[in-house]
């Protein structure tokens, strides 16, 4: 377990201080730079392979996956390495194919004669780049001691680990090669998912290109009565900039980039963006330019995920359940992204008493000189450094909390109030969209706004079924059987009451039932929790 | 005129060995990279903008020119001091407008304040980047002493000036710096006629990115049985590759290039190429992708303009009545070229007795190990040093070889016979175009297969009236008036036999009529020759 994610997340769970947000950016940055991709043979000796890479310096740090074959990611203590390797290889010959002659830090290794298939089989052990099957998330969770116990199962097998971080901040740090060619100062962010402690295993690589840096050179000394600037192309405003920028780079992924296919320019989106497969690393990958703000937004729920270890827990397993119960889809439509979710999540923690997380404004209150950040005409500013932060008194288990937040949204009033996470509190809806949850840090906006009413009713449905599950299996007090799933496992089943509204539409549907049996339910339930954690 | 191209060219003039012409592209090409292009105010103190600009380093050279605008060329001592000018240099802010953020060599420089008029009057001198007008040129030639002045003062007038082939290395070199963001060894080299010496002011910039530095890369240690190659994008033949290439970098300049304007690419040509202009410069440039054979053919022509003094001046004029009644034009077509114009020229001076130029294939005998040249299966080898090619004993006046130039082609029996300057005598036609000039390394091509009978009908009744006009005014003894164009300014005038056979097309032209007189005359003359210059 040591080479997971939380590891170095979780960390304060052993003691040592949590790391901020950016220097854990910095540094994985710093890991990509002196890192390299290498396809290999699918008979290789480990040991060999090794020692004829450390012939460029010493080795940090490596792993093997498969993807389309097997790859290796290997971590040089030194970048002069990978220049070191770069200066041996060569472009290949193809015979009657020609060649990009691209020289990237993605290589393809080959042997000159076939290994001995009996002497030096192949003993590589592949890290899993991919989360459990469905059928095997059910036999683990089947398996678990309790919900708790289940939720950090599920937790487990579907963070991101170490390797996969790994191979992400490379991956950027390959595309940053491409466009560094002609902006030598710009930088690659991953963001979203990838960085923000909440991205399962197989979610999409969002990255952006932070030409920003570039900005900040320059800075004039007084030489008299002269002015150097650089000739640059002007286009009429900063969005055709991006355009163009990203359309340029798009190409070169395109024509260029090893092993970048599927290539898709989409610049007229709000925020326009370069969409790509990267084959070797196997990540759908998103290319925006300039997009601080969603950086920022990613930065605070990692520091929401790391402040209190119920958090990712929940957050994983309402995603999931979600998931389950096609809430989320991967295309973009009127469905609940997982960011709502987390939101909701975030905001429902809030709300416990004692809170088991503060507010954003709270976050804000906590600030030093140093925190302080506004973009575009935002405040996104908040405290950076855990240590200011004191941890939450409130000791609810795994699953009360479940089944609270199934009841909580399955009862909230939607039609009249937003959820805002900067306060802390339902604000009434500055606006009529079905589900209003208030954008951090563009807080006119809603980040909810696509989800329709049907939509909405659907989750409302579903929370409350899930809570009514809960509710039965406490009042059942079923223990555990083998082949029987119970607690999450039994929510991320087929949902009846969903399949009988859809048979019978239009009719007042078991929600209406469902909840007004768990309000008879509450009374007695909630004195218990609280006897039980008071 | 120290500053002329001829100065490089012909030092042998003056004593100086001749550089080989791979020294001089080398040594042009070191001097463009430590070169910078700057856009100035249109008022600027001369001495103010040298200090300023020295304390980046020593400056070795450096001019103003006039474009759109007033520019600077300057030639630092190091190449260190191009970058400890980019540092302090910062990208625009425009306002409403946005801008690229690309680092170049290419700057605007700006004032703070605008200069006080009266005390710091700009007193820059600028360097002509053009021709002379036709009116310019034929003041020169009525007011020139004899003929062979006419013909030398056009050269003077027309060939490539220092600041041009500076300006020109300079283009190319901020080209490439393009290019070599993705293909960091690649080098991009001007050809044709910025190069070859026959080209003239004005004249299109060719250049082709040189990708085969790359491939020379990675020469393998052997490492047990380890072969490490780039992971690279393949394509089903070099032609593609080439393609690919030179979209992406078409797309580069059109959207980052500063002052790259109009490009077009021009993929589907038999040479895939990128055309565009470079504003600053005032040059059309064509990019393609690996010509070799056209850099061979280049340096060929640029020994044969190096043999004798003759060759160029006699060139140069060629092209230029060429041009004035219209057989060569800037658009392609049916019109034979400027290299065509230079081969029949050099073929002419092969076939005089002695010889003025010795043929491809004796310059191919007297070739070193080092001088062996195979480019995708075509001999391209023939001596480079000039030192070992013996001078021609030939010493016949220009103005004799321009009229004999006429009469030879007057009289060529173009329907059966080709001309070969690798052997330097008609051969039999291999095939029916109506001109034949074979290529000197595709020995099976013909670089003149564009070309019509009507053009070449043309191009042969012009060359029996100039060669009239030329026997005439010898006859008369006309001495040169002020007025009245004489010698080589007089077959730059619209040509009446021309104009007659437009008249009356069909019929038999005066050019036969032309054609006997000629022969008539010939006699007499060519011993009256003949005894002046044996």
């Amino acid at each position: 377990m040591e080479d997971r994610y939380s590891s170095l997340l979780s960390s304060s769970e052993d003691g040592a201080p949590k790391k901020r947000f950016s220097e854990v950016q910095k540094e994985r940055r710093e890991q990509a730079q002196r890192t390299v991709l290498i396809h290999c043979p699918n008979k290789i000796s480990e040991k060999k392979f090794l020692k004829y890479l450390s012939q460029h310096g010493s080795i940090n740090n490596h792993f093997f996956y498969e993807s389309f074959g097997l790859y290796a990611v290997v971590e040089f203590s030194q970048k002069e390495s990978v220049a070191s390797l770069q200066k041996v290889t060569r472009t290949p010959s193809l015979g009657t194919e020609a060649a990009i002659p691209f020289r990237s830090r993605y290589f393809n290794l080959k042997l000159k004669t076939p290994l001995n298939q009996t002497s030096e089989q192949s003993s590589i052990q592949c890290r899993n780049q991919s989360s459990p099957s469905s059928k095997k998330l059910f036999e683990l969770l089947c398996c678990a001691e309790s919900v708790d116990d289940q939720l950090n199962t599920l937790l487990r097998e579907f963070q991101l680990t170490e390797e996969n971080t790994k191979l992400r901040y490379l991956t950027c740090s390959l595309i940053e090669d491409v466009a560094a060619a002609y902006f030598p100062d710009c930088t690659v962010r991953p963001f979203g998912s990838s960085v923000n402690s909440f991205g399962k295993l197989g979610c999409d690589l969002d990255m952006f290109l932070d030409l920003d840096e570039i900005e900040k050179f320059g800075t004039h000394k007084a030489s008299g009565n002269f002015l150097m600037e650089f000739q640059v192309k002007n286009v009429p405003s900063e969005r055709i900039a991006t355009q163009k920028i990203l359309s340029v780079i798009g190409e070169c992924l395109e024509h260029f980039g090893p092993g970048c296919v599927g290539v898709q320019k989409i610049l007229n989106a709000r925020c326009p963006l370069v969409r790509f497969s990267h084959q070797a690393s196997g990540f759908q990958c998103d290319l925006t330019a300039n997009n601080r703000i969603a950086l920022k937004s990613s930065e605070l729920l990692y520091i929401y995920g790391a402040l209190d270890s119920r958090v990712r827990a929940l957050v994983f397993s309402i995603r999931c359940w979600a998931r389950a119960h096609s809430l989320t889809s991967s295309i973009p439509g009127a469905w609940i992204t997982n960011f709502s979710l987390t939101v909701m999540v975030i905001f429902f923690l809030q709300r416990r008493s004692p809170p088991i997380l503060p507010t954003l404004d709270y976050l804000k209150t906590l600030a030093d000189a140093e925190d302080k950040c506004l973009i575009e005409g935002h405040n996104c500013t908040f405290v950076r450094d855990f240590n200011r932060i004191k941890p939450s008194g409130n000791a609810e288990t795994l699953e009360l909390l479940l089944k609270e937040f199934f009841e909580y949204f399955g009862n909230f009033a939607f039609n009249k109030n937003s959820i805002n996470i900067r306060q802390g509190r339902e604000q009434n809806k500055p606006e009529s969209s079905p589900l209003h949850i208030q954008n951090p840090f563009e807080t006119s906006l809603n980040i909810s706004k696509n989800v329709s009413q049907s939509q909405l009713q659907k989750f409302i449905d579903l929370a409350r079924e899930s809570a009514w599950i809960l509710h039965q299996e406490d009042k059942d007090r079923l223990s555990p059987s083998n082949n029987q799933p119970w607690g999450l496992a039994a929510l991320l089943l087929p949902s009846v009451a969903n399949s009988m509204s859809l048979a019978k539409k239009k009719k007042k549907t078991s929600s209406e039932r469902i909840k007004n049996l768990l309000e008879s339910i509450k009374s007695s339930s909630t004195e218990n929790s609280t006897a039980t954690n008071g």
